[in-house]
């Protein structure tokens, strides 16, 4: 029996509430297989078309009315697991009662802690919402001060800091319902982010990477594993080209040396890897795996994804 | 020390994200008090302006470009309760932290079983989201199979049925978090609403009225009280006329003679004391409150209030 944090990706969870409604099954399917085996399972996510989803629709029904208000980012995160957790949840209960497992899922709203002098405040790169025009991107920067971006021919974004997360807010909650048995949904999004404010926390306009939140999570849970599942069954080096080889293992030394030859591209697989780093380096005994949804089971048994250790 | 459910009402917590901000701190400390006193609270609301607001963007943003998805009514309800509870726990936290009261706050994702055949459904009656003129009612009407119905010179607005809650799908959850000595914030809005579905549930267009929610919460986990947050300090009899009186008490018996005399409005208050009635009918040991959320600390103490008591 392993304590695993699970991190599902956003974008393997549709664009919309119906293919959302399709795409949970499989979630489920891969986590209640693991929980079968006798795995004490803990459940991240992401966030990203959701998350821009609601956002956008907000924005847009203000430009339509501005008496309709616009929902900031931090809500938007709130509402966006709300939404993925109760389809996921909803998913995973009847997933176990079809497996006969006797279990509980529960979806937390879930604050996560960032660093206001995080560097990443002053380097804004993690791009939201949708495209829009040169003009608009102007008024947009002059009015709302946002920081819009150029992304290669499809416009201008919008782009928040992606700061790394440093606690969980509602850590002792998580604890008390993992040791207890239940299947535990959290820091969807990466968590929303929140800053210290008095004697409590207040929200902030920032992206907080799914997967680092997910390594923090297993690294305050002291969890055995970390599984990142993704779009690719392995870690691949050279990717995309003629001589592209996957990695069946992955050391820390080996993945500097990746990371210092850019074998890793900064949007997708970089995040994955040093995410997958910072829990493995917590201690010896940890194990982090990158997979694939659909072989998350023969990745458990080392048949499948690419397995990273310490050293 | 009393188990206390508290419901608080939607109307309370503002039409916007700001707004929500600022009246979630008056929640709060209505709540905190309540803890002071040494009572164990779990926390229920209300989500008619919220799920409107979030229902509306997404049908709005639909309108402006048909790609984009129209949000159906559980999902709009779970992310209300992200919205919502996010913002809640937020200000509890905070709040504790300022009176030195170590405890944890959790909001959870929540779903309540209703019954498919309850005669709701045959006979909806809740309106839910904007007003819209004859011609846009006749095309809902005939192209979503909506049933829309005039409202007093306003225009039409859909209605949807509002079913008794059933059963809570998370409520081992709440347990576990509640003998923790956690505080939880749940059946938000009344509870995301499904029917049995195969091994599971599904999510129903309908919107349970957060106070009988909130009533089946208290019972289920067998409360000693509900306290029912709303606008004004006590139920009153004759209400808005020369010859209002407020009432300090009121027995089950008397209570149904003044349902029988149409002294409680349909929309506001005679749920309130229905739920408070079904709450009270369990066991002969629990009381029910309906106090302003400006007196609820007056209002434990027996100084202002309606006590609604057994008999």
């Amino acid at each position: 029996m392993k304590k695993i944090v699970v991190a599902l990706g956003g974008n393997a969870l549709g664009n919309n509430p119906l293919e959302q409604l399709e795409k949970v099954k499989h979630a489920a399917k891969a986590i209640v297989d693991m929980v079968k085996e006798g795995h004490e399972v803990i459940i991240a996510h992401g966030n990203g078309p959701q998350v821009g989803m609601i956002n956008s629709a907000f924005a847009e029904s203000h430009l339509v009315d501005n008496s309709n208000p616009e929902m900031p980012f931090p809500e938007s995160g709130a509402m966006s697991q709300g939404y993925i957790g109760y389809h996921l949840q909803n998913a995973i209960q009847k997933q176990l009662k079809e497996q006969d497992i006797n279990k509980n899922v529960a979806t937390i709203i879930t604050q996560v802690e960032v660093d206001e002098s995080d560097p990443a405040f002053n380097n804004p790169t993690k791009p939201i919402g949708s495209f829009v025009n040169l003009e608009t991107a102007k008024v947009l920067e002059k009015e709302k001060k946002y920081i819009m971006v150029e992304d290669a021919n499809r416009g201008y974004r919008r782009v928040v800091p992606s700061p790394k997360p440093k606690n969980i807010v509602e850590l002792n909650i998580i604890k008390t319902l993992v040791e207890a048995n239940h299947l535990v949904i959290t820091v969807g999004g990466g968590g929303i982010p929140v800053i210290p404010d008095g004697n409590g926390y207040k929200g902030i306009a920032a992206v907080i990477d799914k997967d680092f939140a997910s390594a923090k999570l297993a690294d305050l849970l002291n969890a055995d594993m970390l599984v990142i599942l993704t779009a690719v069954d392995k870690v691949k080096l050279n990717f995309g080209q003629e001589n592209e080889k996957d990695l069946d293992e992955l050391s820390i030394k080996q993945m500097d040396q990746y990371i210092k030859n850019n074998e890793f591209h900064a949007g997708s697989m970089l995040p994955k890897v040093e995410a997958c780093k910072s829990f493995v380096n917590g201690n010896k005994n940890r194990i982090a795996l990158i997979a694939s949804l659909e072989k998350a089971k023969e990745a458990l048994l080392g048949k499948s994804g690419t397995k990273i250790i310490g050293g």
